[in-house]
């Protein structure tokens, strides 16, 4: 029994052609899209994710044999790991804060003074080598200890949430680093944010958490066991992502919209729920901290760090009169974002061919990028900007000028990020900067966000944007002045708006948290207008900037929509074999064999009917589930099923999923000569209600299924009575473009195609020579 | 050929019972789910909507031949209808306010009047008999003219969005109605809000606008042409209701947030950013519109009506010793909002054996209901207050008190429920009210709002829950004084979210339409326990009002989750016959008969090969094409396809789906002897895509695919090679539990139910009485 299935379906091992009627206008090369992705810094093998619930016989019965207790330990657990992701991630978000307020404040307490002592020379080179010094050890560790923790994170993590799992992406190591590389860079005043480090943090701690603790360090507890599948760390991993918003900008709103519209691909309304929850224990974590740095115990922290511009004025008012200048600020806005998005994108395919060359080139280009930052924050208020007398109040910086006497540029370029956008969104300051001087300012960062981005150091966007754009929207304000009757300061959180909407298109969370952030609900309206219309004139040149990132590093992302060409495909065009069956009971050395030889995760089950000749779909097994069978070696001497409960032999436990990069090998497993001659009843641990579509759908809306249901494995069933009762299998990789405009390159010239694909040239090449490393599907 | 097909499949006609091996163990009894509910007032049949593209030749060859140009217009339009349905939506809102505040405003300046010249009776008289007219006036318009327009319609449009199609629920009438009988419903002093009634008027507009023009008036025009399906219209849907919220309570955000989080059952990006645009609309036409009024032109609307209640304090502080007063306020409110809702959901049992009775009984719980209202009013803060003095400032009214005094009461009750909030909200007024004169009115605006809203007139919920909760926070403040810093207007916002949060459990979206509307940013981690506290504990006892009252109206919703018994099935347990296929090419007759027999909407082609016989699946075709197939006479002499080009002869218009109650039914086309005895060739017209599923899979899956994908049919089909290659077809009835429960009652009791099926029995038994009723599937 079942040497007949094989014979006819798994024809590239037998090597039996014929009697192939059903596959024989199927492709047998299989496909050869890329299945690496660069990671933080480095290229690594990358695996889908299930958010399928797997529903075998084996599930069943371990459902049915769980009371009501087990139900509740399973929403009780729930509810205090959202709850303890929220305390850590509010307290990790605080001591952010407080490190690099410190860090970076006593850098410019030292310097400061021996500017007061006209020791010019001298700190200059103090600034100078405070912030290589910082550099250099974000850039090490970095590079050494986690080099998944390199950039923003949030391209990773939303790849994550759409179902593509790297290894060590959310592990320990990346935690740590990403935290003390974070403060490091930006106290070392790089042109980099906090926001963006959070998020990945936030979804560290989540992904960490959801690990269903850990055996290594004896942290095993009964209740955690439900959460080993990615289903439960998906959910947490986006309260995380939440959380980091929430902490990074003590936005909790903004956060779960930031999760709900950039980062998360499935969302349920339990989600919003649960997401909500952790933001709102985030926010008063935060509040009773602040609470105790509030009676000064907090070091130069102060009320500081990037949380609260408060602008409230009085009475903001506005006329229709004020829309045409606001239109004009997110028209503007709108194709410098987009301009920003194509410029970074050219500069990082640069510094990966630098990053590529070696650890030391890495380090390097992170050292002359902090001595250009250095020279441009230290060198252009000394050279630039004049010393106006300073005025009646506000927050100045003497700098190199005389008593009674300010430097403009100094008091937003030789300080913090925060303090700067501080100052820029402060109202009752028109006068207090010249239009030269913000033209530079705006330029100046404009340019180092964009080279400091692909440095080797955990770096985020928001910042950088939100420092430049409150430089541009300060820069038209002077110009609008006698056509608006808005601030100054107005316009600098308007400028960053546009800029952010250009840049990284989200609506309505990036509405809250900018409104959330400068605690002025009544500039509403014109906020949303404006980005409204930056991100409506941004679309026309490109797309979002995680996406772009996401793309560069060659995630197999999946799109929420279908390409207009995937309309005039079915599913059976893009099909690729050899099609791997097995038998619901199937020989041991068999088994070995196909995981052997191939680096598929799921296997359809056959079923060979005593009195009929043709066969039936039984299921799906994955591969993590067969390597548990044989390795427990439940085996049975004849192909004959019996009655032995599988309840008795496993536990739910033993077929949990592993955290990413810790499942077992094929090759780890010894069998013996006899073993291999043994038979294994797959039929209680196979899924039984896999997902199929016929072989005529159409793969536009086999792709909105697959998105929409977060499948990993979706199985081509004919569509009529044939011998054989499956026709492949599509996973995530066979929707991807360049996989079908391979197999059809005729599509690739038609009017249909709307996507880009020149920004995966160069990256493919450095895929192709990566492409020893072992394929995951 | 295809006489075969019909024999082993349709057997119920042909009445031939063998040669069934497929369909043995399936049942066949239809479906006997009922197929109406309460639309309104009103029991109508109901339809399901289709949100799945259909995919069939035709469509693709009609979509190939749109060029560019097409594309452009599409997108085009899609913005222009949400532009414009942002400003009609806009409109409307600023004329409710302005009505109610001026026809509410006059009646209370004149008996205001006669009570100073202590004309008392009088006065009570003028002010009931006004109450009276109005609400005569609304419940009259409502009964006789769109009883689809009473009550909040909040519950119908969701039912909507998840699929569920009333005639009439969108129409024109019911949209004038709702306007006018919302207006006066609420100047007559009825405790019901204006929010509900707004979001069905956003409704409303949207799928007006989106029915792509209307013959009868001539608005036909060709850039409209490509909306005439439920797909583009659910999207215009989701933002018409988003609108509403905006319009209502000018909380753009909100509005957004609501309908993502309460409305829709399927939410893209896209659509995010489409009511993002929609919602900003509306703010800038309201934020215009506004403008006008402040100079003094809109008669008694002053600033007014239900929008920004603005309860900035300077300094917001609260510390942490305040947390356990307002956990205490979220528990309490919590309780309070569970029993609210089932007190309602008792009250409109109640109701509604009343109101089937006929209109007279109708317009005479409504008149019983003005007077009961009327007299609570004006003679509670006659008996039951006292008269303080008049304090420093605020809003006081004389009422019968000496002068130099005022009725505290009276400034809450005799006043429109904006005003009474605005009064409840503002701080500094913690010595304005006493103890008993709060707790007097919270508990009658908690019971007037519960009995006010079965009455047949267009209604909302959510004001007069505000207004009781608000009451019911001071209360508590009151009670908490010793322990709390926090002010008595802040506790009213508070107390109304808890209410709010244990009534219509929404977390997200209050919480930003609260603090909207109160435009305090720094109340928000507050707001967030109060909201998070008071869903958690209602949670405990029963669901969401919108919920509870789409059951008793007997909506087949479709839940996002799968009942725990669900998994135990698999989707061969619950499908029903008998099946009904069509061949590639039918004869005309075949389906007339077909579509006069059955009330199904979608049909399986079959086709059956020239050499094999076993059949093929060929796709699926809907009734509405069917109807215009043989409406157009495209018949073919022969049962031979030809190459007669199918775009050619009919255009995209011609398979549009039209409004809702359009269809053309089988009843009104003619055909002769001998047009019976032509055929038809399916195949242009078939969904070649349609979804399937394998007969093993199991329920839950099934369910979770069909709402995802937001299907109206679903195809099983065998897991195996058989004679038939469709084994039954699944829609929304199928899903639900009275149908699955009434097939397998055993699963009734076991304990993997979740569901409250009580509230159905009733409603049950009122539908039954209506089984004669056309049955839609």
């Amino acid at each position: 029994m079942g040497d007949l299935v094989r014979e006819t379906l798994t024809m590239s091992r037998e090597g039996d052609e014929e009697a192939q009627p059903l596959l024989e206008n199927r492709r047998f090369g299989s496909n050869t899209t890329s299945q690496v992705a660069i990671v933080g810094s480095n290229i690594c093998p990358i695996e889908s994710l299930d958010y399928e619930l797997i529903e075998n016989d084996f599930f069943k019965q371990d459902w049915r044999s769980r009371d009501k207790i087990h139900i509740i330990e399973y929403i009780f657990m729930k509810w205090i790991l959202c709850f303890l992701l929220g305390v850590l991630t509010a307290l990790v978000g605080f001591f952010n804060n407080i490190a690099v307020e410190n860090v970076a404040g006593m850098k410019f307490v030292i310097t400061s003074n021996m500017m007061l002592e006209h020791r010019y020379a001298m700190a200059f080179g103090v600034f100078t080598a405070c912030n290589f010094a910082l550099i250099l050890f974000s850039t090490i560790i970095t590079t050494f200890l986690a080099p998944a923790a390199a950039g923003s994170g949030i391209p990773e993590v939303k790849a994550y949430l759409n179902g593509v799992d790297a290894p060590g992406i959310l592990s320990k190591r990346t935690l740590f680093v990403k935290i003390i590389g974070s403060i490091t860079a930006v106290s070392s005043s790089l042109h980099v944010g906090k926001a963006g480090p959070m998020v990945h943090t936030g979804a560290c701690i989540a992904a960490l958490l959801g690990q269903g603790g850990s055996k290594k360090y004896g942290l095993t507890w009964r209740w955690l066991r439900f959460f080993k599948n990615d289903r439960d760390r998906h959910d947490l991993v986006t309260c995380g992502s939440a959380a980091g918003i929430a902490a990074a900008f003590r936005a909790p709103v903004g956060g779960v919209l930031f999760a709900l519209e950039e980062m998360a691909s499935w969302w349920r309304s339990t989600l919003l729920w649960k997401a909500f929850f952790t933001t709102a224990v985030v926010a008063l974590v935060l509040r009773a901290l602040f609470d105790i740095c509030i009676s000064g115990k907090c070091g130069l922290f102060g009320k500081g760090g990037l949380i609260m511009f408060d602008v409230t004025s009085e009475n903001v008012t506005y006329q229709l009169s004020d829309v045409p200048s606001v239109l004009v600020l997110g028209v503007i806005g709108g194709v410098l974002g987009s301009f920003y998005n194509s410029l970074l994108q050219k500069v990082l395919r640069v510094y990966k061919l630098i990053n590529e060359k070696g650890h030391a080139y890495r380090i390097l280009l992170a050292c002359s990028i902090s001595i250009l930052t250095s020279c441009c924050l230290f060198l252009l208020p000394w050279f630039a900007s004049s010393c106006p007398t300073i005025g009646r109040s506000g927050n100045y910086k003497k700098f190199q000028c005389p008593t009674g006497h300010y430097n403009e540029l100094a008091s937003v370029f030789f300080n913090t990020n925060d303090d700067a956008i501080r100052n820029l969104f402060s109202k009752n300051t028109d006068d207090e900067f010249h239009h030269v001087s913000i033209l530079l300012f705006f330029v100046t960062c404009y340019f180092l966000g964009i080279f400091s981005y692909g440095v080797v150091v955990p770096s985020g966007l928001f910042v950088p944007v939100i420092v430049a754009g409150a430089g541009y929207g300060r820069f038209v304000g002077m110009l609008m002045k006698s056509h608006s009757n808005l601030n100054h300061g107005l316009f600098a959180v308007l400028g960053s708006a546009s800029l952010l909407g250009g840049s990284m298109r989200m609506t309505v969370s990036l509405c809250v948290i900018l409104l959330e952030l400068t605690n002025n609900l009544l500039l509403l309206p014109l906020m949303m207008l404006v980005l409204l219309v930056s991100k409506t004139v941004a679309d026309i040149f490109n797309g979002n900037i995680y996406d772009i990132i996401m793309k560069l590093k060659g995630f197999p992302y999946l799109e929420a929509h279908a390409e207009p060409y995937m309309r005039q495909l079915s599913v059976s065009d893009v099909v690729t074999g050899p099609l791997q069956v097995l038998n619901g009971i199937e020989k041991v050395s068999n088994i070995v064999h196909v995981l052997k030889t191939t680096g598929h995760h799921g296997f359809p089950v056959i079923d060979e009917p005593l009195v009929s000749d043709s066969l039936l779909l039984y299921g799906l097994i994955l591969r993590n589930h067969l390597i548990v069978l044989l390795k427990k070696k439940a085996f049975l001497p004849t192909p004959i099923p019996t009655d032995i409960d599988a309840t008795r032999q496993f536990s739910a436990d033993d077929f949990a999923k592993r955290g990413s990069g810790n499942s077992e090998k094929i090759e780890d497993i010894e069998l013996t000569e006899e073993d291999m001659e043994m038979f294994v009843d797959l039929h209680p641990f196979a899924n039984a209600s896999p997902h199929t579509v016929i072989e005529t759908m159409s793969l536009a809306k086999a792709l909105i299924l697959f998105r929409e249901v977060g499948l990993r494995h979706l199985l081509v069933v004919p569509k009529g009575a044939s011998r054989s009762p499956i026709v492949g299998i599509l996973t995530r990789h066979d929707f991807m473009p360049e996989h079908i405009l391979g197999l059809h390159p005729n599509l690739a010239k038609s009017r249909w195609k709307r996507l880009r694909l020149h920004s995966h040239s160069l990256f493919k090449k450095i895929k192709a020579s990566q492409a020893n490393l072992t394929a995951y599907v």
